[in-house]
């Protein structure tokens, strides 16, 4: 474990909320609530449900869309999924966006050294006229380097930007790569460029599988077509220009935004029974992108969350505070489903008494930060010390964010953990054809389960809050 | 290294031959050319040609499926290749073969759980009927189960058998999985099925890329649409199965075979100084499969050949015997560049003193075994020492074969080696898109090209021969 030391915490707390040391109003967990977490944790641990529930969400619904035919699909698997688990209360709510639709992609070199290429489009991408578009290409290594450039050599060109991650743990090498993605559409198409292409944003350097993802276009009118090639394409593309002459490549990619789309947000909860209106708050993503069936983004997290609740239903009473669990609509084209939430729940921000979600993955957990008020750190520790054992270490100068849509929440001043996944290999298969089922290990996905049931019963058994209340953590850097 | 005994040699060899032991006729290596064959090998370690050659071949040319508009650029690209390497005498032999069309295929589960599948029809596949086939999937544990089962099961079903290979340093599961690819679709076919579809012949069970490759298809009338689904699309389908519903499955496979079409092999010979009639004989194939590049199958092995022949051209002066590099056509659809080439040279088998060809990829090679006359087991010896420094063993009691198109002049009885590559990771890639350049390691590519040369040089300078003869070596095993 690596633990700062109480001089930098103390700072860090100070940095972190703006508030003074812990006072005797500090948050605790009662002991009987420790020991059950304890004992929730240790059943976790050899408990299949998560995995039964991903498995039968990749299985029998698959790959599901934002907007797809598989959307509705989904939304219904998951309202049967969690009266099946036996949730006390099960609901959706709306959640509205522009329906992006791929059709078909095709790429290839028509010379020198014709040759097809492997690409998927990007979300929001804007179709090649009918026919194709055939374009030179210019190559930049990075988008400082395109945006330097004369626009006369980018104008009328397909723009090429590679990525290199390598992986991490953390998988911090993901602010580089989707940077380039969601980033470099948008400046070459202001520069005047005819598409956009890149180095997928991905480790899998010797995998013909492109990942796909979501690009900055807001406005349709603003979009050009834009997608990624496999790391071998990639690879490929650069040993064809690296002979010096000009390279001209064939997109032929239909796409597009058809209109406004509604789909929900499918929440389940196991009520509590002293303070029902206020929550705990976990959740995946439902939705995933087309090309895998969306087993590790976000099967696992939706599968997560489910069982952890389940297993709380599961115990001879139920907790204080209710368990909420979301299976949030639309993440991938850009958060949808948790600004929803965030918009339709603003006004109960203080009774988010805690929340986080689970978007990196199936791999164990490592590492738990949060962002709480200083009176809760103590009961932090608490929680750290029932997860410590399987494998999670507590850094307590970091903020925790609430993961991707429950960030949105977090935000407006829930009180928030991040519970980080081992993602050394999440970007092997993240938004490629190979998201798929076989990529979970059961025990890793049991872990997960484990830590979220044992922290989510110990926040509904909380004496006293951790801090959420409107804007109470602007300025914590998670958001950063 | 591991050897037989004496005892076991002599038997092997009179198994093999059916002829008694060596006499004073014995074939012998000169020393002078062993010392030639050591400094080859010692160069060849450092020299990176092959992996210049495989590199061109794959940007340059890219996937060249036999018979399509990239054949004729291949072949374009072997002539100047050759050429450019100095080769004495560069020419080609017509192939003609039937030329079997990939143009597209989409697979998708109907009902229950309606979702696309990743496929690649198989060659000699017949195509669906305009507008896709629908038909309900039976499976059948092994092509033994499917032979035994009631032909009123599986009349007008889509058939669908699994493979289960694993992966071997020599790639012995490949047996399997190619009898059920090969011979699968011919056997439903014979008993009514609408269609056959197998869990790919490949070891990547985590990588959604179908591996493609022959029929057993002779006559087009009896074809039926025949493909391939990646491992975790098959294990997606087999987990739909297995809920117990009748699953029903649409396929729309646009290919089939439009007419004749002719080729060549490609050849480049470094001329002997003495008897330039005599042949060693050595080659890769040049067609590959459409998906990938080509690059372990077989760029690797045409590289390999190439680079062996340039460095004994760039001796002070020419070896005694020719070599003979061969670029075989149309490999992948039945050895047509093989069997043409032993055709044409039916009547010269006693003048190909010595033969291999390099198509198992690009892994090192760790093991050597001949098919000769017991009278050259000593010169074969002598090869063995000059390889055995750089991982190479001598296994005397077993055949050599001659590799894949060479093996036809093997059968006639041309003395023949086999050179196992270590084909470990070989069916992760081989037939599918993700054969592509990245998959070579240039050192263990160069090892390879120590081996050819050193033994093709050694063979060139024998006193003596290997026992080719018209069907010299009609019993050995080798072709089992």
């Amino acid at each position: 474990m690596r633990r700062p030391t109480l001089t930098l915490l103390a700072a860090s707390l100070a940095l972190a909320t703006g508030l003074a040391s812990a006072t005797d109003t500090a948050t605790t967990i009662p002991q009987a609530a420790v020991k059950t977490a304890e004992q929730l944790r240790d059943k976790a641990m050899k408990d299949n449900t998560a995995y039964a529930v991903v498995e039968s969400l990749t299985t029998e619904v698959g790959p599901r869309m934002a907007g797809s035919p598989a959307d509705l699909r989904a939304r219904e698997w998951a309202v049967a999924k969690f009266k099946e688990l036996g949730y006390d209360k099960v609901y959706t709510e709306t959640v509205t966006y522009p329906l992006w639709e791929r059709r078909s992609e095709h790429a290839e070199i028509v010379g020198p050294f014709a040759q097809p290429l492997t690409l998927l489009a990007l979300g929001y991408s804007a179709a090649t006229p009918k026919g194709g578009l055939t374009a030179e290409v210019v190559k930049f290594d990075s988008l400082d380097a395109l945006q330097k450039a004369d626009p006369a050599k980018v104008k009328g060109k397909i723009v090429y930007v590679p990525t290199h991650m390598k992986p991490h743990k953390d998988g911090s090498d993901y602010g580089m790569g989707s940077a380039v993605r969601v980033g470099g559409p948008v400046i070459a198409s202001k520069m005047g460029a005819a598409a956009f292409l890149l180095r997928s944003a991905g480790t899998d350097e010797h995998s013909r599988t492109p990942h796909t993802g979501v690009t900055g276009f807001r406005d349709p009118k603003d979009a050009i077509p834009a997608a990624a090639l496999s790391l071998p394409d990639a690879d490929q593309l650069e040993r064809v220009l690296a002979r010096g002459k000009p390279v001209k490549l064939k997109l032929d990619i239909d796409c597009g935004i058809t209109g406004m789309y509604t789909g929900a947000n499918v929440i389940g909860e196991i009520t509590g029974k002293t303070h029902p209106e206020q929550v705990v708050a976990i959740g995946g993503h439902l939705d995933s992108w087309d090309p895998g069936t969306g087993a590790i983004d976000d099967g696992a997290g939706v599968a997560i969350a489910m069982a952890a609740g389940k297993l709380i239903k599961d115990l001879p009473q139920r907790p204080d505070r209710t368990i909420r669990v979301i299976a949030f609509a639309n993440e991938e084209m850009g958060l949808w489903g948790g600004r929803a939430y965030a918009d339709q729940h603003a006004g109960d921000v203080a009774k988010h008494v805690l929340g986080t979600e689970s978007d990196f993955g199936a791999g164990k957990i490592w590492r738990m930060t949060a962002s709480v008020k200083p009176e809760a750190r103590g009961a932090i520790e608490q929680i750290a010390k029932v997860i410590q054992p399987i494998g999670v270490e507590y850094v307590a100068d970091k903020p925790g964010g609430g993961g991707s849509d429950l960030s949105q929440m977090h935000l407006k001043g829930m009180a928030a953990l991040t519970l980080t996944q081992d993602g050394t290999d999440y970007f092997d298969y993240h938004h490629t054809a190979n998201d798929t089922l076989d990529k979970i290990k059961p025990a890793d996905l049991a872990q997960n389960v484990a830590v979220y049931a044992a922290f989510s019963y110990m926040a509904a058994q909380a004496n006293g809050d951790f801090g959420s209340a409107p804007d109470a953590f602007k300025n914590d850097g998670a958001s950063d």
